[in-house]
């Protein structure tokens, strides 16, 4: 069978569970405390228990070296990419609610001939960057010669008090959500369609400069939402970070919860710059929030109001589905919207 | 500048320099009690302290899907890939001295366009088998589309009572090996020259089969010496795993020990198998066993004499350099032969 006609969610349901036998062993069972299948994996430990988490980042499927000129210069692009390759993974700690200290990083990657020393000096500097920023120790890694710029992380650190779940959302609950959305994925768009200045329209080339090198920071800088996290996981009955897009996760939770939900789309946080953008580029802002993914907040469900967070909606029993209504009616998500590796 | 200009080890040396900035913070360099730079790094930990290790394998680096057929077709070929990932990195684990378990796996894949279901499937089998073999637990991971295979592999395990680097190795040292080289490096010789049987030699072709076949098993299930480490830790000064093949092994024990080496060539162990398929092939075997590598067999010195291993040469003073001997006399090292990425 063809992997596109799983699709990506479909493949990790079938590797969880080919990975079930590996973990039915009693011995083996006792000791893990979420297996493979959530943000992160925790296992117990002495003390506290131990998250972990990888993600890999390839060139030409989550970045193109072509970028590097809208972004600022070779020098820039690589240490952006360095910044980012932590964030996403620290980002999966951080929605399990995982301590902020202490946090160990593996770094692989994979060098093309394109690659010189310096774009590796560079991307190490951004790796720096981020540890230096979130208190992370690089202890390790792997380099190799590859035909495309590959980087693979794994991270290990100590799970918090409260160790959220994707699962745990009930009927009932509050959906919330850490900040804006679509910012990440304006700035992606940015990137695939950066305008040249012609002496025409130079004035207005420089007007929107700033908008769009502020969303391109967005998508390289995400923020992490680590110390939020820490207070939010203490009340939160399920939490995931918006990695590939608010419908994604949704179904991600509802899925693992064996719920449904219902979103008032008019409540989803959408920044001044987006909008901005929007305008500019002719794209719809709420399908850029809604489908575009990559800004790795936080959406979280819970019982009891939390202060500081709007809701955007509610979990429903299974049977009511997952349903999406604007300006008090029932909207249709676009499926061929949503993102999937393989599809 | 080009990496190539550099070099693997001239790179890895170069980001080893660049994460001491994110070690020298006198917080964290206290848990770290193995930094970048060895087989493995060692945190502390509450009881024991706890030792790292990743590894990449890269489609068209470190292997072609195209040996599927030598390999015993496709489904053979993916499990036995999904085996030798994960022995490629218990190896690094156990030439430290660490535990045989408990130990967790967290698995990252980028999976191209022509792999499907049933391939991914094999490669878990792979996988799965030898998690079963050495007591691993897959704990978490990572799919992705890529444009080549790629498998990324972390282990986190406990540390032994003794922890070995590659550092500590002393003029008077003798210096051992675990078992026979050059059979991976023969096995990846059969499947970049594959026979076709021809009616003409078809006899010559079934004799010599067998021996084709086992030295395609050596390369793709490697031994893994985690148990005979635990007991050679104790008394090893210095150990490795023959990852890169014996020369690159002990220039890098010789490098970070500060010393040099005198090794008698006539003592390497070459396995039957690798002298039958040396004359069939017409390839020279002592240069198999020097410059293949990925044998995986641990290259350890000790003041001690160890009982059941045969010493293949001594630790001298750095001045001295490092030199082999054949036959009593000196001989070169073919520096072109050397394997190291980017080169």
């Amino acid at each position: 069978m063809k992997l596109k006609n799983l699709g990506e969610y479909g493949l990790v349901n079938e590797i969880t569970g080919w990975l079930q036998a590996s973990l039915r062993k009693p011995v083996r069972d006792k000791t893990v405390i979420v297996p493979p299948g959530d943000d992160a994996a925790v296992i117990k430990s002495p003390k506290r228990p131990l998250i972990f988490t990888t993600d890999m980042l390839f060139e030409d499927m989550h970045f193109c070296l072509s970028w590097a000129g809208a972004a600022g210069g070779r020098k820039a692009f690589f240490e952006a990419l360095g910044y980012k390759s932590l964030a996403v993974n620290l980002s999966d700690l951080s929605s399990m609610g995982a301590k902020p200290a202490p946090i160990y990083c593996l770094i692989g990657v994979g060098l093309p001939e394109s690659i010189e020393v310096e774009d590796v000096r560079s991307l190490y500097r951004g790796l720096n960057k981020f540890c230096n920023k979130y208190n992370i120790t690089i202890i390790g890694g792997d380099t190799n010669a590859s035909q495309k710029l590959t980087i693979a992380i794994t991270l290990v650190g100590i799970a918090g008090s409260h160790t959220t779940r994707r699962s745990g959302a009930k009927p009932g609950d509050k959906i919330y959500l850490s900040g804006p959305l679509g910012d990440s994925a304006a700035g992606l768009h940015v990137l695939l369609n950066p305008v040249k200045p012609r002496s025409k329209h130079f004035s207005r080339f420089l007007s929107t400069l700033r908008i769009r090198k502020n969303l391109i920071r967005k998508h390289f800088y995400p923020p992490v939402r680590i110390k939020e996290a820490q207070s939010i996981a203490k009340q939160a009955s399920s939490m995931i970070d918006c990695s590939d897009g608010l419908v994604n996760s949704i179904n991600l939770i509802c899925e693992m919860s064996k719920t449904g939900a219902a979103i008032n789309l008019d409540l989803i946080p959408v920044s001044p710059g987006l909008k901005q953008y929007s305008r500019l580029a002719s794209v719809n802002p709420m399908d850029v929030a809604l489908y575009g993914g990559e800004d790795y907040e936080l959406i979280f469900t819970s019982k009891k109001p939390l202060s500081g967070f709007k809701s955007l909606g509610t979990i429903e029993n299974k049977n009511k589905g997952i349903k999406y209504y604007l300006n008090d009616k029932e909207t249709k998500i676009k499926k061929e919207k949503l993102y999937q590796h393989f599809k």
